[in-house]
């Protein structure tokens, strides 16, 4: 069926047979989740051999991982000097991006591929942990201690994101982004800071 | 073979079932990951009958999280009046629980039940948040700052466990626990409080 396809629409050049292997693991992923994404799968409804997208992607859990989160890292957040209002709005623009129907419908098998994970390296061009540095160093003067680990604090976040995408329904109480916002900034003020001491 | 293992062995009590069950499925997730720990596989491998563990767990959902979760919550820690290592040994028992081999062969697919996750009603009772609260409130005096809620805490917490679990290796920087509790104790002391104001 494939090969029909192929020789009916003429032989697309490769950026086309990418696009066409990605958007057909996008529809496979909601349709049949992690385990109906095959390679087969999707060559057969992109229309494309399976040997073109092994070209592209050494194994099936490159190509989901690159077709679910096409969208990652999420917009960037321009620094506006308040870094309340842009930790907010980055954290909102990350929860957002994690729950696409199409995150959410790779993301377990993904992980159950745990030796995967491990070793793909495709991971770290997907990580907003860059970006997040920069909301922190762009921060205004005496806003952020600089005796905290950003890389500690993004833990924190990425971990207070990936709670609400992951964690049963009546476990989690979701408190607001906000709220937890908050929490995180005041765990990166300078200590002993306060308006009365300004 | 179901029935020829029980008429061998002669009916055991209903507990017994249910020790069975639970061993087996916790066998199966290992071997077999979440994919091949069915009901009817369970049973089989149990030497009971599907509908004995039916009575017991209404779904495969039910039965899988009872058998992964077995370990949870993690054993409580006594609060020593130094909340900094109380809140260590919390994180450290409960990433420990976490980390466990037929917790991660569960987990993917737990997740990946989502409408299940969302109507069960069985996680709350698995829940260590009930275990959090009382070790802020057994925190010595001014260790905790009353504006904070407990709940938003946790939730930080909770996030930076699951980030070391469920986070593919590359993009996880893994900072330590003890970093992240410390981080997580600057967030929860009142404002303004230095040794040098006290």
């Amino acid at each position: 069926v494939a090969e029909a396809v192929e020789y009916r629409t003429g032989r697309p050049r490769d950026g086309s047979i990418d696009q066409r292997a990605l958007a057909a693991a996008r529809d496979l992923l909601i349709e049949a989740g992690y385990a109906g994404t095959t390679v087969q799968a999707v060559a057969r409804q992109a229309g494309v051999h399976a040997s073109a997208i092994y070209r592209r992607w050494p194994s099936r859990l490159d190509l989901v991982r690159d077709a679910a989160f096409a969208d990652f890292p999420p917009g960037r957040v321009r620094p506006t000097g308040d870094l309340r209002r842009d930790l907010r709005r980055f954290v909102r623009a990350y929860v957002k991006t994690f729950a696409q129907p199409v995150v959410q419908a790779a993301m377990p098998g993904l992980m159950s591929e745990q030796s995967g994970l491990r070793t793909s390296s495709g991971w770290a061009q997907l990580s907003v942990r860059p970006h997040f540095r920069e909301l922190l160093a762009a921060a205004p003067p005496r806003a952020v201690d600089p005796e905290v680990d950003p890389d500690v604090v993004f833990d924190l976040v990425l971990g207070a994101v990936l709670a609400r995408v992951v964690v049963p329904g009546d476990v989690r109480r979701a408190p607001s982004i906000d709220a937890t916002v908050d929490l995180v900034l005041r765990a990166i003020e300078p200590r002993g800071r306060s308006r009365r001491r300004r």
